[in-house]
């Protein structure tokens, strides 16, 4: 089989990293050019990556590429995965799709669009559809699909079982989120060691949005929103990576925890019959231990490493309509370069790349 | 005047350790006894400290006084102060009580029977009544009088002026707890380094029990305990002092912003009133900055350091009678040493001493 | 092949578990048998060790193993390796030996014994010959073989070729262990938040001793003890695992760095030779950036993850007969559980087992 | 008494928020203005000062001054303390310096010019003779005095009254560093937390060379440096607020234990003769306890809060002339801010204002 060309848009920073270290050894994919800021363009990518924070070194063959400009005429490739910062990905990222690339975005900048796939494999791979209606809106040759916010995807992951099961009434979210998930610098070490953040710039509402998006159906080209109530706290705590989430929920019907644990623990969608590599058996991990889920315990979770998201502390609320869960899933893997990976690969398995 | 005499129970953890040191320059009170388990009884205080974790150092007059065992026949004074374990609590302050002692306890041990009072000064003075029910009820020459669990502490005292105007219909906490709250040792370093640990034994129990008394009225001798439901999620984080809360709050009246920061920024209470020394001026301390309360830079507010409660991200939920505001107390100050010292001030000041 | 059967004593402590974790799929070794502390004997592995704190979960085949009391009559095995907390260590060891096993220990009881080997298998394998001296000295069937303390395993690999080739003047090492160093419940949480403890138990004089014993040369069936001043700064820091140590050394031969940097990365010992399988190609990595080694990229350094010592900041004291460096090994794999490992193989390739 | 105008540039940063707070309410000095890089200047105070990192607010009377220019123009007074960054500093001191100012400066970048004085001023308050011939040199009406670098401060203060005493041969300091001695932003949380950085730019040179120059002598108009062997090795570690150092001792006299600590607590200096406002009483604080100093109880030791160093862990090396100790100072009070404010303290009572 022939490997696809892939190029990296934004690779200096923490998720372009973990993105050079997903596809650096993928079965499908490969790397024929890295893109970065002008800062770095121009560099080799061991002297751009100054900020290497993964215990895995560099990968040989990467060391000594030279990191090119996040523009078309330099990076362009049939497949385009984009870490790039959201005020530079909306005009960037459009002129990748016009040259007929297929971009996977990270960033945040398209998301909410009409006609742009938000999309986690397992959970709503059919919202693919919406890449022809973007061509023909567009007149693009290429495309733009993106995946949620590192916050929204271990929530939006288990909420969709219950959802489906259940029928969610109201979500309240409140988190506990790695440091990691704020890129490099990202926040000062004097600021976030012996204390707490209490907020996280547009999180919530990123929070707020995509889970409705991400959950809601395809009708009549459009995605409806899901129709149900939801409010979120962001917090940054001093954790290296993982962010933890403990989570209220009301359903419409009455709710008890072993179905609960039942439907999460049989969850798996498309990706594993797919044969996507970057797929983990089990999406959701159950535990049953009274004090985990943990960040440094459970974030590595999954068959593919931190693919999976892990839940425990299931329990009643105070109705029988109400159910109180804690859920961590890795920030930078699955919540970032690990679900972009796996999109790429959903979208290759779909012959759309 | 006279100070009244105290002895400590406990005076080896981390809350009898915040005792010592809020009481060594009390204007009221006089240290005469210190007490800890048989483990320490019968060294000097700063050899049975040896896990003095302030940064102020033990004081002067005490390093060198011989903790005594945890009996009447040793540690009886007419005031008695305990931060003993809730295990041991039972049975001991007991003791003292039948041997004529007020005893102002931070152990969760009487906390929920009925002619118990538990007390914070600002929110509900009136309970102490329940000292005379309990005298009637156990032929107790003194009586036992609790506080709050440090979680609760703080939760409490930002709902106390909500619920009076708007009236709760839910409330749902979700904690971030400092190390220093699980006591010494405590929590192995090794398990909340880089880590958050989801559960602390019944803390979720206590806060859902403990809010709705404290909040409750006095009714024919009787605490009616408040009518709104509530459910918590207490997570330990890697910080050292200082617990942190995100909750979620839904009003039987409509709520709105301004006029909650209204009425947190006018509650007071009788403790500065009556001027007890403990009492800072204002017990709610409202903060406009996107990202406070921190609990590295808020845990020490207040006019008496530590003894304020400080909110912040007052903002409105998904309709008119929800609200969302994080907030934070110091859990060894305001969430037990000094509550317990305050309490013991209201009590003098009632001439219940 | 088939394999030794190995008995696990102490298998509930962070040593334990690495030693569980190592063992569990070893090609040479089968774990018939995992021994504890009365507290944890006649539970389920899963039930005993419940301060797990590795993110790998407990082996299938061993969380629901008894565990068993750490007495030969139980736990007797060709090979058993010790984890025991060092009193209890001297005589449970000896009852062992005595019972016929050959037991590798980790910890300190045995030591600085003159007729028991201290062993780094890179190091100073030949020392295996006290084997035969205890044998006859003591008239046990079996043997005991130790090695070091995990600040001095990193140490002692680092100056083995440097003393070699350079010959040891003096050495001050300056540590910064890892709170896994102390094992659980070790180091309370609240006390190295945001700290440092200048001190560690008894660390100081091991370090000393063990590093002058491991490279000494065997004469006349004694280990000659090696000939230079030493001296040591123990500290621990907030970091989960891997021990940071900067190291000032005064040389008889001038040294210079480039030197320096050949004998440590062209050292190997015999385990490679050996085909030891946990034996990492290269046991000590030079790293060139000016800013390595650090703890957290550093400590699973190694073709067997975690075995090598990374050493990094080579360079000229204030004449040509001083050197500093700072190294990194990780404290419980190369420091603990891994060396143990290792020589069990190394006595098995010698047919010792 | 009137009080002398001060002025403050580069009063955004870490160091330049410990002056204001240590100026703001100082018996002999008054803030007439504070000055920062263009970035800052024009906003209020407290729009400028957006990460600000200490627990005390923001001085109420300074919230709402507006940040001017680092320009004589905008900023000149009798009195300029400067936390400005080295690259900055060596162009703007001067001009103020020609301005006619007094320059007390926190920057690297005069401090090793032969006509400018460094110092601190327990230790050699006598080289403030350079300033004539600095002024004699330079034709400057104002003029520039600075102190020593963070490190290098707490470990001169040690070693002072040893070298008076016993003469040091050579010198070997180990530093853990706290945080906030990197400034804000600084080291990425990210890259710090569970982890050390075991390289701090041009740090360890400084130590070198100013712990030589601080200990000389004035001869003939001239700092005649120290004449012992120094060398060290300058870590970053997961710790707010505090350096922590190991120190081994080489001295040209034997020395002993006792005879050590004695001198030490015996060091006293000028400034408490001078009735200087932020001189600690012991500007040297020996613990006999065996694992203090501890950055987070001790970092704020002294009369005046972070200006005294605590010694700890005092004990022999391995012959009568080596020596072993472990020393803490607070980095942004005893060494920047406090020690700046110090300098001008003595400046004032030496007549130089």
């Amino acid at each position: 089989m022939k490997k696809i060309d892939v190029s990296i848009l934004g690779c200096t920073g923490t998720v372009g990293q973990r993105l050079v270290e997903m596809l650096s050894n993928h079965p499908w994919f490969n790397i024929v050019s890295i893109a970065a800021s002008e800062r770095s363009s121009g560099k080799t990518y061991k002297d751009a990556a100054v900020n290497w924070y993964l215990p895995e070194d560099i990968p040989e063959d990467l060391r000594d590429m030279t990191v090119v400009n996040t523009d078309p005429g330099e990076a362009a490739a049939p497949l385009v995965i984009s870490a790039l910062p959201s005020d530079i990905a909306k005009e960037t990222e459009r002129k990748f799709a016009e040259a007929g690339c297929v971009v996977e975005s990270k960033a945040s900048a398209y998301r909410l669009e009409k006609d742009v796939p938000l999309i986690i494999p397992e959970v709503n791979p059919d919202h693919i559809q919406l890449v022809d209606v973007q061509r023909e809106n567009r007149n693009w040759d290429g495309c733009i699909v993106t995946d949620p916010n590192c916050t929204a995807m271990g929530l939006i992951m288990v909420l969709k079982p219950i959802h489906d099961r259940f029928k969610l009434d109201m979500v309240y979210v409140s988190t506990m989120q790695a440091i990691s998930g704020a890129g490099l610098p990202g926040v000062p070490g004097l600021l976030i060691t012996d204390n707490i953040i209490p907020y996280i710039k547009d999180e919530e509402q990123k929070v707020i949005n995509e889970t409705r998006k991400v959950l809601g159906k395809m009708e009549n080209k459009q995605v409806k929103f899901a129709d149900f109530k939801i409010a979120a706290s962001c917090n940054r705590v001093p954790v290296v990576e993982g962010h933890t989430e403990t989570v209220f929920i009301k359903t419409k019907e009455p709710v008890n925890v072993e179905e609960v644990k039942k439907v999460l623990n049989e969850f798996q969608g498309e990706p594993v019959k797919l044969g996507l590599p970057t797929a983990p058996k089990k999406p959701i991990i159950v535990r049953d231990e009274i004090d985990r889920p943990q960040p440094r315990l459970d974030r590595m979770a999954g068959t593919a490493p931190g693919m999976s998201v892990t839940v425990g502390r299931i329990r009643p609320g105070f109705d029988e309509n109400s159910l109180l869960l804690t859920l961590i899933s890795h920030n930078t893997i699955r919540g970032a370069a690990g679900n972009a990976v796996l999109n790429a690969e959903l979208l290759y398995a779909k012959n759309l790349l």
